[in-house]
């Protein structure tokens, strides 16, 4: 039966009929159950749930438990998943990112900007916590993402990448000669307390800003990164 | 006294300290009182009203009202006040921006990237909600933004600036050729409905992206514009 997520749980939550339909269209074999308030008309999620064999349950309490505030009508548990990212992206590193709607909004820009992949480094905030998925707007179970225990894991599986640390003190992004050939790890330290000053060794970078903030969020950093290192690597489809 | 905020109202309310220092910092005359929790030890912010003359209140109900869920010692009432952009600055015009987070958000980045002022056109989320204030980190406090009628009566005042609107279907970003001579209006339409299909009289831009996503965040995309127009124009701080 349903009940409140845990991280050690070993399914979670996708809450509302966008993320239950980008669910069930990205990884119908991960659905255990879905659920329905009764008040609800969601023919479009149970219609496609019965072409998928899911099963549909019309329950009151899993959304008194899950969705206490009552603007959800639709919820689908789901088995979480490994996924396994590609040496033959540019990949998004993120060392121990703490906030779970700056890790879903990362994972959008990821789909939105199509040649990468997401590399996590543990510590981390929970990939599947309901709170990451409704960020991701679903893009969770799109994109190709990967878990590791360190930096050194990372590196020791794809070696091959050009390490670009994201860095106060960095050289100016604008300034950095990306290079079409490549494939580049843009890494990113964690919300609070940036990239430890060992990184420097690989060459840093800095997105140029005011001394007005403190730093600028990470999902923007994250966003403006990836999308001057695929324009400069010349490698972003133009359509 | 303290109630509940409504968009009506002569005042707002800036809760926690980090946004409470910033509004005594940047607009000490706009602050009518500070309400402060018997439980609380905020002696930065009291010393620092004092200092500025400002009344201070040690007040419970003033938080069961305004932060119910008790993680907010320290709570701001300011008069809102009028802020006027420049003539002399790149803008970001926002059309019927209708998120708060959004608003606070590209509000921050705003004072990050300093050769911005911000243009909202009406109707819009309110730039005193304390949701936008939160989300702006205290940037509201900080920047120049001015709110419009319509978007002639903003071309009225700021005539000389090159429109460059942001929307599906523009020419990519990349490819636009920024001049450094020039200040640009970079103009973004509701996060719904985007802009208004006479906008591509201006010549539109498109930030290049997958169509496995609806479009990026209004923050987000905003961000990139603003990074690669100021950029691209070569105008930006390099430090």
């Amino acid at each position: 039966m349903v009940r409140k997520y845990k991280h050690d749980d070993i399914t979670s939550y996708a809450l509302g009929a966008t993320l239950v339909m980008e669910l069930m269209s990205r990884r119908p074999n991960a659905v255990r159950n879905i659920y329905i308030s009764p008040k609800s008309d969601v023919t479009a999620v149970t219609d496609l749930a019965e072409r998928l064999g899911i099963n549909v349950v019309e329950s009151e309490k899993a959304f008194n438990i899950l969705s206490p505030k009552g603007n959800c009508f639709v919820i689908a548990e789901f088995d979480k998943f490994a996924s396994h990212i590609s040496g033959d992206k540019h990949h998004v590193v993120l060392v121990n990112p703490s906030d779970s709607g700056n890790l879903g909004t990362i994972m959008r820009n990821v789909a939105a900007f199509e040649h990468y992949d997401l590399a996590v480094i543990r510590p981390s905030v929970d990939p599947f916590d309901p709170k990451t998925v409704r960020a991701s707007m679903g893009a969770v179970f799109g994109i190709n993402f990967e878990m590791f225990d360190s930096f050194d894991d990372y590196r020791n599986k794809f070696g091959e990448h050009a390490v670009v640390p994201f860095m106060l003190g960095g050289k100016p992004l604008s300034e950095y000669n990306f290079d079409g050939a490549k494939n580049y790890a843009l890494v990113f330290g964690n919300e609070a307390t940036g990239l430890d000053r060992d990184f420097f060794k690989y060459g840093a970078v800095e997105i140029e800003q005011s001394k007005n903030v403190d730093s600028l969020n990470l999902s923007v950093a994250a966003s403006i990164g990836m999308y001057v290192a695929a324009h400069a690597a010349d490698k972003i489809d133009k359509r």
